[in-house]
């Protein structure tokens, strides 16, 4: 359903709109950059990715950012495609890291094909990424990336020796989750800042906008793993806890844990021990010590500064949708 | 033992005695930049495979290429240490890819540790020698060394489907060797003579030599599988067989085989049954075809494109001893 002036009310659709002759040039790219003529296995699992889809919130939040301050010219289809190379690598290593079996209401691609494919097509998407971003001719755009690609290695590497200890605190979690997901949003917005020629408060306003945002959409992801609804699609809940992952929601329940409850979080996620009736019981806990609504309440707080990050640079269309995808990001935990 | 100008007889072995002061600030810049104060895996990790040593040639070629075409400045190091990450990071994604046991005489990473750590200290690596490129700041460097990381990871994944596939000719096998060895040893030394900012001849000469001298090594390196000897050190005699890879000894034998012999290779490569004896009979076919000296042909005549690419450089020590490393790598296999 669209309002008189055509928007549907998901900002990011309306954005994704609004930049529509980009996107598309962004697909064509992929598309073209995704293949190989040597090797036919990496079209094969890159389309398998492809074709599933995703928002593709990264690559617009690039094109929006490098619109928003001007830019005229075709680099800001390079960098969004870049970034959401860097992201559909992370996605494939990911699972592999994981050992899931679905992504995107799909089987992923260490189960369709084997680890040892997701692995290094990954490479090969990275490598690719870094070819593209090289064609920019920026090197303070290949700085920025080249620094949050080191800040999302080591941020899943710190959640492989942190996701089950309990000794894990919210600062941890902030890390981690900087590296996982805020690393690639921040330069997602930084790099179509720069590439922009922005004055340096605007590549900053942006940077802080996407490092918040980020921030405040895997709070909603970790947020939603414990109260899904039909709207989280391809994810069910509970599979953080059956992973043993010590997301922020359980961060917090632990922290409030009393013996007995000290001792059920050591069992179902040090020990792994877990038997059926856990996660019920791990939802009473998070209900007993009002976990979950201070975790959404935190999603919230990142959200308001995603919004104040921006609201200094001047009134457009394209600011007033950023502004709107940081509220529709805590929509769907409302 | 040393001659009269203090030479060992091993070129590699005098390059680095030449360079020496270079290679210890290539390792303690490699030592720098391996660490990680959030995330105590990574040093762990790298720490397990740079104290094994191995003979860092990639990074003595960066450096000598430089040298020999006059470079003064700081940054032949970085490249150094950038080449020498990259190849540590392919070799903790190898193993995983490979699920091996043994690199250098020591246990894997992803034995010691897991694959996990594997993979995403892999990529935390590659990212940290994409940092140290940036620094220096030469766009034609990155673009060598972009290309040269998509050329690796397609090698590796055309390796995949091709290594168990007997249709699989020389060709394909060269396309694979370019990618998992030579694009690297052609850009370690590329980048040397492009930071140095040499004539365009000399640059050119630079990536035929290590082109050809990457080449010339992997095919050893396939040769030896067969024939190893103590100074094969951490790898056994059939590796390669039991891993069902197809490399060059084998290829040449599939070309000869008669219908006999292509059911034989047809179940222990393609169908992976292998029997107690299999080795044996393979090794009986490939001295049938002489296999092995034609592999080793190869390997000579490798060698020799690589002395003849520099061959029109001003003759120098570090010239002399590159030359003699061409010699060195077949040396092996005399």
């Amino acid at each position: 359903m669209k309002d008189e002036a055509g928007f549907t009310g998901k900002p990011h659709e309306d954005l994704a709109a609004l930049l529509a002759g980009e996107m598309a040039a962004v697909d064509a790219l992929i598309k073209a950059r995704m293949a190989s003529k040597n090797a036919p296995r990496i079209p094969e699992v890159t389309a398998h990715l492809v074709e599933a889809g995703g928002k593709r919130l990264r690559p617009l939040l690039t094109l929006a950012s490098a619109r928003l301050c001007g830019y005229d010219g075709p680099y800001h289809v390079h960098l969004a495609a870049t970034v959401e190379f860097i992201h559909t690598a992370t996605l494939l290593h990911d699972d592999v890291v994981d050992e899931s079996a679905q992504r995107r209401g799909r089987p992923t691609a260490n189960l369709m094909w084997d680890n040892k494919s997701s692995v290094l097509v990954g490479d090969y998407l990275f490598s690719r990424s870094f070819q593209l971003m090289v064609e920019t001719g920026s090197l303070r755009v290949l700085d920025i990336l080249a620094n949050a690609a080191a800040t999302i290695a080591e941020g899943e590497v710190l959640q492989l020796t942190a996701s089950q200890d309990l000794k894990t605190d919210e600062s941890i979690y902030m890390q981690v989750i900087r590296g996982k997901t805020a690393a690639l949003f921040a330069a997602a917005t930084e790099v179509g800042g720069v590439i922009a020629a922005a004055p340096e408060a605007h590549v900053t306003a942006l940077r802080d906008y996407g490092d918040a945002l980020g921030i405040s959409f895997q709070i909603v992801d970790d947020y939603l793993d414990y109260s899904g609804t039909s709207g989280n699609m391809g994810k069910n809940t509970g599979d953080d806890f059956r992973e043993r992952k010590l997301t922020l929601p359980l961060i917090k329940a632990v922290a409030a844990a009393d013996a007995t409850e000290r001792a059920f979080w050591k069992r179902v996620i040090e020990d792994g021990k877990q038997v059926a009736g856990d996660l019920d019981h791990a939802l009473e806990l998070l209900a007993r010590h009002d976990a979950l609504a201070a975790t959404r309440a935190d999603a919230v707080y990142w959200s308001m500064q995603a919004k104040a990050a921006i609201s200094g640079l001047p009134d457009s269309k394209i600011r007033r949708l950023l502004t709107g995808i940081a509220d529709y990001v805590v929509a769907r935990v409302a």
